[in-house]
């Protein structure tokens, strides 16, 4: 069994210029649990959920407070590995990252481990920029900026290219 | 947009000898819904196992039954692509069918369209066969069978290379 | 352990001009159970919205266009029995009837059984009708009618009394 | 609108030799709400889980723990009132009392409110001392008195009645 947070980390993140990931901790529930007492494979979506809450209000730019100006990000990718069970009671600690971004696309890595040091999950999800018509929209500069200091580790130095529109449907989730 | 299910199954298998997939059909619930009326995204992996379900029982292999006679089938992996968005009352068409099968590793092909041929959603997951103690498995002759009968979409006409067992830890989901 | 359709119906229903209940059947997914392998208490909440749903469908009055034309029930209150234990793939056979209707408020009463005629939960929900706007809004004469029909058994005789309307805050769920 | 905190504690419990009840915080997540942007009804109960869980915690007896030992806490009664809409990204603080308890009973009183002191939720939830075979056990001495002592608000002075045993059939959730 892999070594926890060190083994995750390396592989989210290898770039000297990365900042840390954001941690977020989390407590398994009965409610996330299923028959043989593990994490039900759906449960672990809700936790990155979470902690990418919790990483875009640590950055500055609260979800909640994105969606009042009309900003979501709704997922149109999820990649899960599932390395160990999580268990009744455990508290799992999750990194996150972020590795892609540009003015229409966010796209973080997790990985979750429990205090024993296993991991118990990989996983990436990669998110559009949307308005409330769920149709693509760019990110405004102040909201671009605080992410790529996130993304960069530093202030972001200048504006990353912007992606042409796409010319969309409706997008999802 | 994509029109739904003929594009989805031209993307899931193409080779001739593959049976039709499995269908099932499915009743969005507000349960299932978020902010903004569209399923949110953990929720399309609870379908995928209601359908991944009833695509054993159909197969003459229930997921119950095996469970009684110690055989689990823990998710590894799962992969989404959230094509649109599916909402509240929107009933949806899940087809499944096998894309992989060895004694210890099956895996799936899933994809979810609406009754307007919108393709909702396409995705992969991964199971290894595993015993009650988590541990990988080799999955009895007679369930190889009916299920390579399905992965074919004929009688198994030799059994399938065995796999080695990996030295394996607990296995998760 | 009483028996369950027979005993279920009788605690819910013993006027005689009350129609038969409205019967959902619903199999348990792994989703739905937790750790000792039996439906987690929540769940049945979302069983309950299920069958409620396509109770109003059956009614004629599907909730999908109820909201269209600005009409929800939010639930105001839940209580729920739990008699014994559903375990993965049930098959449970849920009976709503309504047991409170004016033109603000409806309330529901349930049993659910498994096919071995264990009764597994019974409850109750009340409802309130509302707007858009979460406050208290009057159903439609039409949309009263077909519950009351439900409700009663028969052709509504007469509208039911009008309740004033609660001077209401938001209402919830 | 009733004030929050306050009211809510009036309600959950007067007596004057209780203790201050047991305060958890919990932030709504998008996998919580429901369209209309509010929390989903059954999503109140697994929050209230949270909270217990949390609760046996500080009381000295966790649950992870009790259920090593052979004890679970299964639910047998669940009533909820819901007052107001909580949203995305509330943060709701859940007051959790004890207002029953021998040594096969607990009951639990809750409120729920946001950071605006509005109520959102108050409930109830009635729980069964049992083994992994869902039969009714009665709870330790040990366990006993540490509970109590949470009920009493002072080391409990002498032990409980000690309830007759149903002939239990199994007991549910």
């Amino acid at each position: 069994m892999r070594s926890g947070i060190g083994s995750a980390s390396e592989r989210l993140y290898c770039s000297t210029r990365m900042p840390a990931p954001f941690r977020y901790r989390h407590r398994v529930s009965f409610a996330e649990c299923t028959v043989g007492n593990h994490v039900y494979y759906a449960r672990y979506l809700e936790i990155l959920e979470r902690a990418r809450g919790e990483f875009f209000r640590a950055v500055g730019t609260p979800l909640a407070a994105l969606q009042t100006s009309e900003l979501i990000f709704p997922v149109i990718e999820a990649h899960l590995h599932y390395e160990a069970a999580a268990r009744y009671d455990d508290e799992l600690i999750v990194e996150v990252v972020v590795t892609e971004l540009d003015r229409l696309h966010i796209s973080f890595a997790y990985g979750v481990s429990n205090t024993r040091n296993t991991i118990i999950l990989t996983g990436r999800t990669r998110h559009i920029c949307a308005g409330p018509d769920e149709k693509p929209r760019r990110m405004p500069p102040e909201v671009f900026k605080e992410l790529n200091t996130a993304f960069t580790g530093a202030p972001a130095p200048r504006p990353a290219a912007t992606p042409r529109l796409p010319k969309g449907p409706s997008f999802p989730v």
